[in-house]
This record gives structure tokens, C-alpha cells and sequence, in this order.
């Protein structure tokens, strides 16, 4: 399988977030990038490095105000007296607080729902590539010259809504790749249709926002609880999207622990129901944390479950952009990756 | 004019809050409520400790879900191993982000709108305290008891919403006090109506959040332009109320750094709308941070101009429950709240 990437993928790197009520170090790290590319380099996937598609992509799903803050944050943060060095928000929007400040730090929390997504120095760059990423392996597959291709995306995004970062997430790439593909499909007697398939540990609570109340893109997810697990707010099974997108958007989640059986027949139920939907590409937020190692416990599969994982995958039989999410057990990320390509090369 | 207070007050000491990326120290100490309380006994203002009004009061204007969660959250949050000792969100609730989570962590962030309303261990005491304080005011002035009265109200209420805490506070003690103030009125051919005069350096979110779909309460607000200024996303001039709410909410932001005058012209205009409203009492929002020697340097309003507010506020000439928010000058507040009556009981 062909796959994207791009080397300033590891210029984002703060150390730390806020959470408990204390700093403390951050587990979306460049190495996760690096041992992927290692592991893709030497399993033989074609790799390209990702070319810069612009700012129409990411403009098609994020709001012009927060693409703006992204690129000027960081400079106009710390040129402040008396403020950090990587910029972490403080102040949020409650119900009916929908004003648009001009104050860098009242933009600060307009433009996040928490304090994960810390800005650095080299942060908007390497969110922009990882966007790109997202964008020339939607462009291949939607584009028919490949029949699946893999975004080496970093930092992940399917927390990050249409104007809002949180959760290591600053650009949607998930919702970039199936908007770009959406804008290269040609209608068939009805609108082209593609669905996001989300099997990362959490909600993929920006996907779902974006695409909330549209009924072009199926929104499925596969996630920890959220009454118990981040991002706690949204994610929940009643959460079925509203207006033309009602029954486009249908959340599972399970309960802590649950093992790599439960999840399987969770990621079963929502195939089932993208056949149904029918749509003529798929997009796979590919997060590696469901892993029984990964720091955030939160499922039970196994390495050798991620190939099952691909296979259940591959055997949609439909266009599959697949775009990496979470994972933090960096150890192990190379051999879990390796594992599902396996398992979605081989069906 | 009688004034209440409560022991209780001081108990709520958190040392640190979240802001400019990093902990910084609490200007909202509890000498703020010694030294006023010195200044009302020297002065002779009569001094009662407000009794326990129960839950009532303050359920008439908050969530069960808030008031369970302030009275327990303390506990229930250093309880986790690895959590801080005083409790500060981190997860806030984006745009479609509406599930209640049962995890400690996600209901402080649903409960919270920044993270400047830390809560440790005495906070529910003092919270709860600062509310009996306000309803006790309340209470004599909507029985007719007596024509005003003063609530040393401390933590301030003016930022906290309907479920949601931020900004130093935590129970809207103003809102507490005139819907307890409805609740005593009699029907006299129509609804009862109350005002709120908001004379705080910051805007009063909370309080407008509250009432911003009724037509029995009158907001109006003057403060910092929130484009630059605390809480940024709300207190903009075009927030007029909604539905039967709509234009009972006044919003008059000012310019950092304004003048006095500046300051008295807009309370005037605030003034003019409250008497075309034609309420029945008022509640005034009084903080002493516009002074010209508070730290967050909003207003420039000298001690002397604080006599000629509570001048333009009597001669209103109606039953006024006053209740105290913020003011961060600890040495300066006795003489500013004591020319603030001055004023207010010449008239």
C-alpha cells in the first residue's frame, strides 16, 4: 500500500499538557512518527513525502478564524509579558458565550475545549503537513490510482472540530481526507457518499462535529465510554447527529477493559451499518491505542488483533483511505501497525 | 444600612490558579472579606451572621447537578491517585459536547467555563456560606424589613452561571438574590420585576447566562470590553437577551484604561434603561475592582468616585439589596466600599 508522510511531522513537540490539575509530559511524541516511518521504510510501502496542497483542503472543513489562530499563536502568545512558552488556553466557551475576542488569550479558549492541545514553536508546521498528508493520500485514492493508501499523520486530529483543537488534535485530517475525496467524486444519480470509520481508544468527538449534520458522511466510532473516559462530553450512543444528518452518525462505545473480542464485534456493528449507508469510499481513523499495552488502558487488543482488525476492514471492499489517529505505547506502535497492514493487505 | 456576613467566607483558600499558560497566584483572597468586615464594624454599619437558608434558594437558580458536584467534588477528586490537592478542570465543553459524564474529571470540566475557580477543601463551606449571606439581604429588603441591605458576600457570584463556575466564582449570589427577592414580592396587576446593576470591572456572565431568556429580570452590565478583557466571549453590546429575555439585557463595555467620568456616564445610562424597565427592587453587582489602584487596571475610578456611584445608584430610589463581588486592591477595599456607602446613604 502507498503511503504519505512528511518529515516535519516531528517539529511539534511540546513536553508537557495540563490535566489533574498539573503538568504533566505529553504521550503524542515525534518518536511515534519516526518509528512508524522506520517500520513502513522497511516493510516496503511506498513512501512519499507529501506535497503542499494549500490552504483549500483544510479551509473546506476548518473555519478561516482558526486557521488564522493556528498560524499566528504561538508568535503573538509569547510575545506577551509573563506568558508561556507553548501556549495553553485558559479561559473556554460556555453556553452563550459565542463572542469572538481580539485578545490572543480569549482567542486562546474560543479556539480549544481543553488544555491537550499545547502550541509550540514548531506546531503549526508540522500540523499543516500532517493536513497535507491527510489530503495526498485522499487525493490518490479518491482520485482512483490506488485502491487504498496510508497518511502517516502527526499529530493525530479526530478531536479537533471545525474551530476548535483538544486532544493532541489541531486540523481534522480524518475530515480533510473525506472532504477532499467527497470534492473528487463524481456524482453517480445521487451525491457521492463516504463514511469515517473510527476505531481509535477515544470518541472522535471533532469528526463527529464537523459532519454532524450533514448526510454525506457517515460518522461511526468505536470508543471507551465517554461518562468515564475522555473527551467525557461527547461520544455518547444517543449522539445520532441532527437535521439532514440524523442516522448518520452512530457512536459505540464499551466499557473500560473491554477485551479485543468485544471490540471487534463493536467494529463488526459498524461495519454492517457503513454496507447499509453505502458509501463509495471509506475513510479509517487508525488509532493504535486500543492496544492492551498502550498507557491508556483503556481496551484489550492484542498485536496479532490489529491484523484482525485490517481484515474486518479490507472486507468492506471500498476505497480506504487509512489516516493515523492515537497510539502512545511507542514501542509497540511499529509492530501494531505492522500487524493491521497485514491483516488489511491480505484479504 | 444592616449588613450580613459569614465566618464561613475565609475558609475558601486556594493559593494558585491557571492562566497565561501557567499557575499564577489568587488576588481573591479571603482578607478581602476581613478587611471589609472591619471596616463595617468601625463604620457601625448593624452586622448579622446570615442563618442557613438551606438549599433552596440557591437551587432556584443553579442545577442539582452543580450543587451536588461543588458540595462533593473535593473529595471526590483527591481521592485519585496522581490528582492535584485543589481541583482544576481541563476537559471544557466545545459546541455539541452535552453528555454528563459520571467521572470526576469530565464533570469538572462540565462544571467550569476556565480555570480560575479552583476548589479546595473549604471552598463548599464558604461558597455555600457566601450564598446564605446573599439571601439573608435578600430576604429583608423583599419582606420590606428594610429599605436596603448589604451582602459581604465571599467567593463572588457574578461569573457563575446556571451550572457552570469560572472566574473566582462559584454560586451567582446575585441572581441567588433576586430570584429570592421574586419569590417574596407581591403580584401587583403583573410579575414582580427585579434588576441587576453590574457595576464590576468584568463582565457578568453568569448572571447574564442566567436570566438572558426572562423578562422579569433586568441585566445591565458595565465593564471592560471583553475583546480584551476577562471573560472575552461574553459581555459584547449586541447580547440583548433572547426570546421573551429579549432586551432586558444591556451590555455597556467600556475601553481599558477608561475614566471615571466614562465609568459614571455609562451607569447612568444603565440607570436610565432600569428605571424605564420599572422594577420593583434592585440588586447591584458591587465590585470595587473599577478603582484606579485595582491590579487587573481596568477603570480608573478614584475612592471619591466611588461615593458618586452609590450616589447615582440611591438616587434610583429604590429597595436595593447590594451584594459584593470582586475588588483586588485587599489594603484599598475598606475606604472604597466605605465611600461607596457613604454616597449611597446620603443620598
Amino acid at each position: 500500500m502507498p503511503a504519505f508522510h512528511h518529515p516535519d511531522a516531528v517539529l511539534h513537540r511540546p513536553a508537557a499538557f495540563f490535566k489533574r490539575g498539573q503538568m504533566v509530559p505529553m504521550p503524542e511524541l515525534p518518536e511515534r512518527a519516526d518509528a512508524i516511518l522506520a517500520m513502513l521504510r522497511k516493510r516496503g510501502n511506498p513512501l512519499t513525502v507529501a506535497p503542499d496542497a494549500g490552504s483549500a483542503p483544510r479551509a473546506a472543513v476548518h473555519t478561516p478564524e482558526l486557521l488564522t489562530y493556528l498560524e499566528t499563536v504561538h508568535a503573538r502568545w509569547t510575545a506577551r509579558p509573563d506568558f508561556s512558552e507553548v501556549v495553553i488556553p485558559n479561559v473556554f466557551q460556555g453556553p452563550g458565550m459565542s463572542g469572538y475576542p481580539t485578545d490572543i488569550m480569549g482567542q486562546a479558549g474560543y479556539h480549544s475545549f481543553d488544555l491537550a492541545a499545547p502550541i509550540g514553536a514548531g506546531t503549526w508546521a508540522a500540523v499543516a503537513s500532517s493536513a497535507n498528508v491527510a489530503v495526498a493520500a485522499a487525493r490518490l485514492v479518491g482520485r482512483g490510482e490506488a485502491r487504498s493508501a496510508y497518511a502517516l499523520c502527526r499529530p493525530p486530529g479526530h478531536h479537533a472540530g471545525r474551530e476548535r483543537v483538544g486532544g493532541f488534535c489541531y486540523l481534522n485530517n480524518a475530515a480533510i481526507a473525506a472532504q477532499e475525496v467527497l470534492s473528487l467524486l463524481p456524482a453517480q444519480g445521487r451525491r457521492p457518499r463516504v463514511a469515517i470509520l473510527d476505531v481509535d481508544l477515544h470518541h472522535g468527538n471533532g469528526t463527529q462535529e464537523i459532519f454532524y449534520d450533514r448526510d454525506d458522511v457517515f460518522f461511526a466510532s468505536v470508543h471507551v465510554d465517554p461518562a468515564v473516559f475522555y473527551p467525557f462530553l461527547a461520544g455518547y450512543a444517543h449522539e445520532r447527529g441532527v437535521g439532514r444528518g440524523l442516522g448518520t452518525n452512530l457512536n459505540l462505545p464499551l466499557p473500560v477493559g473491554s477485551s479485543e473480542d468485544a471490540v471487534l464485534d463493536a467494529i463488526a456493528a459498524l461495519i454492517a451499518a457503513i454496507r447499509a449507508y453505502g458509501p463509495e469510499v471509506l475513510v479509517l481513523s487508525l488509532g493504535l491505542d486500543p492496544y492492551e499495552g498502550d498507557p491508556y488502558q483503556g481496551f484489550r487488543v492484542s498485536t496479532p488483533g490489529f491484523a484482525r482488525i485490517g481484515r474486518a476492514v479490507a472486507a468492506m471492499d471500498l476505497p480506504t483511505v487509512l489516516v493515523q489517529e492515537g497510539g502512545y505505547a511507542v514501542a509497540d506502535l511499529k509492530q501494531n501497525l505492522a500487524s493491521f497492514l497485514d491483516g488489511f493487505e491480505a484479504a
